[in-house]
Order: structure tokens, then sequence, then C-alpha cells
């Protein structure tokens, strides 16, 4: 019997799985995950460490033995991969002590992205945690609920820093959170970053342009003393939020081709560029269709999304991925904070000559109570085409951006954007809803720019 | 100086007084409108009703002081235009007992839509009301505030009929809702009626397949005897929401052209068949891009649109109209009711081979609190190419319809749906949107149509 192996039982992985086994009933598909648990919301992790998600089990899309006995996969938890050894096709695998060799036909990598950890001393401190995987989710959440951590600091203020800050303010935590750069969400812009810090220092101290120097002891109390732009703080916690980065050493070490920041190369197939190898998930490049190039953009749907390509595919069916133009949505404290396609300074770094427009309108008829400004940046090119949007505020940011990633699949301009035909109630919207307004606002900039 | 003649005040009369105001300044600008207000909100009026708007004129978007102050338009209030002499290009108006003959060089006709009026004996009834001016409405809403409307008989599920109905419970009346249909919400098909329906039920006493047949006096009291499949029912008021249909009577007597349902043609820049003269908003036909013909869908955001194309071509500049796709949203209580494009059954009456597509999935992630069902419907052909979508639900409805929207505009297929990089965060949306689901769903159905 074939043998499909997958290395990876995130969202990924287990999408890989559970599509294989759709497309060829009577394949082996074996499933290592290193940890303890599979197919589980890594989105949801900050939610649970917050107390809004009760149990851990609930973060499961399914319990282990539904994979194991209604789907017939071999998911196999606390199982590591050390080695892909391609030219044999089989891959070096241990369970604590057990060590075993497992031959493969065709093999799906769904090893997702680690979490960079700076170069800072004393990170190996037992209060210091990184927001990825849930076995570690766990041992910080029952260390919050020792009621030890009065005060938190939180290194990084990207989309993983700001919902963990969120979730340890809601358990009672005094939060500090500091940011190496001078702006909060790097993929951001300016105006929509500054809503937001506005926003966060209604709840948390923020403090950008500070950086964490080391980690040490508290005074025996189990606490914590971080150095931070060369001043001593003691803190009870310190969460690491520097970001991710693709973990690709098993398929790089095989051979596979990669990008200059460690994401696998993959085509619409998610086949990697060994034979009878693929990859899915936060490891890998993908299509983006803004840009006009792979990038590596790792997030929850895509990974669910390529996954499933990738169990199909390596099952010998058919299926592909298109691509992603780069939505993100995240709540932070009361404000919806969304963004699609590419920011003002991403489209520039990008050797494109874009511009951006700025509108702030409001999430309901003007008459109609309980309406909040949304702020809507568009940026575009100077002849009009759209190329990426971003969006805040207290209600209709976080779907409302869907509207954009829409109108970038669809290679929209500006003047497209503004012919919409949008819904409109009172309760729900202006007459003129926020991206029609934006939008009208960037055909008369264009029109301008052309004239 | 030449002058521009706009008849009617509301949202597209006004919005092309005041673009003709932009585009040429000398231009001598003047505004007939039959009622008390100008530019006052009309979808906002079911609000005023049940207090949730608590003055009249916080409906309006400007006071009457901005447009001639502020504007230089002369803006004429209870001032009726009678004819339209198109060979002298002339209007003859009266204001009370003072008539005019005002000539004109353009003329733009944004007379709206009128409610329709069965042929019940009765209806003069100083109970019996429609919701369609806001002088009406205040005399409706001054005699809910006397107290004397404990019960209320609202005819038509139409959408204005359910929003009145649902201020009317605000204001504390016990409201039945009655409609000829078998169902409510005649644009709709059965599945989100049918949601739409229970939510009803639970607030107001509904009955499907019910007219009325005569309005009579009370007991004396003031109230109405209402005739209703034969019975006798004692209420206190009566609201008349059995529809609309175009105002454009003065039009079609000039000899302008119209459809058969009595809106009037026009091309991109709001021209009508006749020289010089104008129209826009609520009586008019627009495009219909899924259609692929005019067709008459008369709701707020076109008539601000079409009013400002109006208003700058009128005036001499350039502006187009490209199209509506039938996108209408409204609150149901605590149900978010949204639609765009054709509903089955009304892309089956225009000859097209069509099926639905139809799927429940939920607003949050799964684990997140407060999550509630969204019903999806996706209307397409067999081949794949989207036609229309239906959406209800507690929360994420009412704007996440807009992606179908944008998605009609741009002639997508169901897989071009599928591969939609939407949003995703656990409290806006499971990892699979609704839309992404019913998609999936959709390409499915598709893939084994064409096998």
């Amino acid at each position: 019997m074939p043998r499909l192996v997958v290395i990876g039982g995130g969202a990924a992985g287990m999408s890989a799985a559970s599509a294989a086994r759709r497309t060829a009933p009577a394949l082996d598909v074996v499933v290592c995950e290193s940890g303890g648990f599979a197919a589980y919301g890594m989105c949801g992790i900050p939610y649970y460490l917050g107390g809004v998600v009760t149990e851990a089990e609930n973060l499961l899309a399914y319990p282990p033995e539904e994979f194991r006995e209604n789907r017939g996969i071999d998911l196999r938890l606390h199982t590591r991969v050390g080695l892909i050894d391609q030219a044999s096709r089989q891959v070096f695998v241990s369970q604590g002590d057990r060590e075993e060799v497992l031959g493969y036909d065709t093999l799906v990598v769904a090893t997702g992205a680690d979490p960079v950890r700076p170069p800072v001393p004393g990170l190996g401190h037992d209060r210091v945690f990184t927001i990825r995987s849930l076995d570690e989710a766990i041992r910080l959440r029952r260390l919050l609920e020792g009621g030890v951590v009065r005060r938190a600091l939180v290194v990084g203020a990207g989309y993983i820093g700001l919902e963990t800050a969120e979730g340890l303010t809601t358990v009672g935590a005094e939060v500090e959170v500091i940011e190496a750069l001078p702006q909060v969400l790097a993929g951001f812009d300016e105006p929509a970053a500054g809503v937001v810090a506005a926003e966060l220092t209604r709840h948390v101290r923020l403090r950008l342009g500070s950086r964490l120097d080391a980690v040490g002891d508290g005074d025996g109390d189990g606490g914590v003393t971080a150095l931070v732009d060369g001043s001593e703080e003691r803190t009870d916690l310190v969460i690491l939020a520097t970001g991710v980065r693709p973990a690709s050493g098993l398929l790089i070490d095989a051979g596979a081709r990669y990008l200059p920041d460690g994401s696998v190369v993959v085509d619409s197939g998610m086949r990697t560029s060994l034979p009878g190898v693929f990859a899915a998930g936060d490891c890998v490049a993908l299509p983006h269709l803004v840009l006009g190039e792979p990038a590596w953009v790792p997030l929850g749907p895509a990974a669910n999304k390529t996954g499933r390509v990738a169990g199909t595919v390596a099952a010998g069916g058919t299926s592909a991925f298109t691509g992603v133009v780069g939505t993100a949505v995240m709540k932070v404290f009361d404000l919806e904070v969304a963004r699609t396609g590419l920011s003002l300074t991403e489209a520039r770094a990008a050797g494109l000559d874009a511009v951006a427009t700025d509108v702030t309108s409001r999430s309901r008829a003007k008459y109609y109570p309980g309406s909040s400004p949304v702020h809507v940046r568009l940026v575009h090119a100077p002849g009009g085409r759209l190329l990426g949007a971003q969006m805040t505020g207290r209600e209709g940011a976080a779907k409302r951006i869907d509207v954009l990633a829409t109108a970038l699949q669809a290679g929209f301009t500006v003047a497209d954007l503004a012919a919409l035909d949008l819904s409109y109630a009172p309760p729900y919207a202006p007459v003129y809803d926020p991206v029609l307004l934006a939008a009208n606002q960037a055909v008369r900039a264009a029109a301008n720019a052309g004239g």
C-alpha cells in the first residue's frame, strides 16, 4: 500500500491528511506531530490565555480519535522527524526514546513557522514564553491561573504580541508592550498603526523604539528582571513575540528550493522542487497576486487551503492553489484592525509607484445611534490600480476589508471600486459606504495625478 | 444665466443640485420639492418612528439653509410641479395658491417612487399611513406619542413593512403583519425568507397569504376596523406597505421613454429620451450588471449616485453611472438580512439556467464565544458563474454580502469566490469564511453538474 507521510499536525498538515484520505481511501496516511496536540486553532491561543476560551481542548478542530478512528489516519503525537532522506524516500522519526525509519511514496511537509528568538541573554528563563504551540500555552495558562503574574512584559508589537497583551490584561495582569520599531504592526502604514497605538495605550503601557537587552532572575520570588533600553525592570512574565520564520530546515537540508527568507518554493499543486515532496502552510512561499511573485505570508486560511491542495495532489488528485493577496485582521481590544494587499511602504519597497488615500468615515448612518469612526487607507497606483487597503474601527472594519480583498483579486482600479453596489441600511453603513467614500477620493486623486 | 430645474428634493434631487453647483458655479439651480423637507434619509423613517432616531431633523443630511446660503441653491419646499412642457422648456409650478411658470435649460427629474395603494375601501381613514415622506412620518410619530396606538396592523412584509413593524414594537405596540404572498420579502428565496419569518414571529404576529379587504371606523374611539381575510379585526393603526412604484407620471406625460413597470429609461449620463431632461433616483431604470439589461431597483445608494451623475452632466460636466447588481440589506429585529444579484426565482424568471447552494456556517471561530449561525445562499449557473447571493445572521451578514456584490461586478465564478483571500481572526469569522464554505460547496455542485 502506498504511503503518504505528513510532517506536522497543524492546520496545514491535518488538512493535507484529511484531503489525502478523501482522495485515495486506500492510501496509508501517517502524520508525525512533534507536540502533544494536532489540528488546533493556533490563532485561538491568545484567547485561551485570556480565558475567553475556557479549555485547551476547545481549540481542537477535531479530537485525535476523529482522525484515527473515523478517518483512518495514523496520527502520531510527540513524534519528531529528524531528517528527510529523499534518495531513499525515508524519514527518520523519534518518539521519546523510540526511533524509526518510515518510508514514504509522497511526503507533505507542514512544519509551520517558528518564533524568532533574538540574541538576548537569559531567554532560557522559565518565565519567558513564546506563543506558538498549545503545549507551551497550557503551561503559560497554568502559570497565569497560579496568580503569580501581576505584571507582564510583551516584547514585540506585531499581531501575536498585541493579541497576547490583550489576553493578559483580561486575566488582570498589568501589561507593558515594547517594540523595537518606531510603530506597532510593521505590516501597516502609520495612520492605521497610530490608531492602534492610541487604542493600546488605553489598556497597556506601550513603549516604541525600545529593546529588550537581557533577562535575569528576579529577587528570588520566581520573577524576572528585564533589562530594557539599559534600565532594569521587575516583571513576572516575559512574552517573546518578535516575529516568526519558516520552519523549513528539514526541507532545506533535503535540498528543496527556497527563498532568501527561508520559505519553501512550491508550484500551484504545492509540489516542492523535490520529486514526491509537497509542502503547505506557514513554511511555504505563495503566489502573491498583487506583487505578481511568491511571497511569505503565513496566515491561517492559506495554511488550511494549501494543506488541502497538497494532500489532494499528493494522493493523486487534482487541485490548485491560486494565491493570496495578503488579507489579515485582528482584534486589538475594542478595535478591529484589517489589511489586504500591500501597504504603502510595502508597495514602494517592491518598486511600485504608489500613493495612498486616507478617509475617515463612520460605521452607521449619521443619525443612527452607536456609530463609530472607520478609517480607510487605499493604496493605489497613481493611474488608479488598487494595490492594497487598511481599515480600523470599533465596528465594521474586520469583514469590510474583504471587499478590498475581492477587488484586488479582480484587479480593480479605484474607479471600479467607486462603482460598487454595496449594501446600505442605517444600522450598518452610511449611504456612501466608507469603501465608496475612499474610492471616490482616490478617483479624484488619480484624476489630478493624470491631469 | 442658464437654469437647471430639479424636481424632487430627496437624495437624488439634492445630490443632483449639489453636483450641478460644483460643476457650474454660475448656473441658476432651482429645486422644487412638494413636501416640507429636503435631503432627508428616507431609510431612517422606521427608526424615527421607533424613537431610535429622536428628532425628524436628525434625518436631514443638511438643513435647508446649507443649500440656500452656502451652496447657492434655490430650494423651494411645498412646491409642486404639475407639468413639464418640453417644447417650451418650462415647468408649471405651484406653491400653495401661488402658481408660476419656470423656464429651464436643463431639467433633472428626481420624483422618486410612490407607495402602491391597493384598491381597498376605506384607505382614506386618518389612521391609515404609508411610509414614504417625512411629513407623513412626523404625523404618525405624533400619533404614536399620543399613546393611543396599542395595536397596529402592517400590511405587506417587504422591507419597509418589516422595518416599520420593528419600529412600532419598539414604542410598545402589539403588531400584526399580514402579507398576501406565501412568504415574507418577495425578493428573497424561501430559505432566507424562512429565517426572517422565524425571527419575526418572536416579536410580532405574522400571517402569510392574508389580505386586507377593507378598512372602516372603530367603535367611536378613533380606532380602526380592518377586514382581513373576511374577518373583522380591531386595531389602532394601519400601515400600508404594499410596495412602491416609480413616480414617473410627469416624465411619461412629457413623452419620455419608460419600461412597462413605469421606470424611466436613461443612458449612463442619466439622460432621458427628452433632450435636456435628466432623471435620477427611484424613478429610473438602471443597468443591471447581472441581468445585462435595465431594471428598476429603487435603493438609496443608487439614488445618491445617479443624482450626482445627473447633476454633473446636466451642468455640463462629465460623469457616468455604470450600473447596479441589486445589493440590499435590512435589519429585522436581531437579524441581518442581505441580498445581492438575483434570487433563484428572479434568475429563472429571467430565463437563466440557475441553481442554488445553501450553507449554514457561523459568524466566529467555533471556540470563540458569541458565535451565531450565518446562512448563505449562492445562486449560480450550473457551470459556475455567480448570479446572486443571500445571507442572514445575527451578525456578519450585513456587510459580508458586499464581498458577493464585488464578485458580481467582477463577473466571478464560484471557483473564483472559493479562491478569495478573506480575512480571518477568531472573533470575526471561522478560518473558512462562510463565503468560502458556500463557494466550495458550489464548486463541488458545479463539478458534479459538469461531469
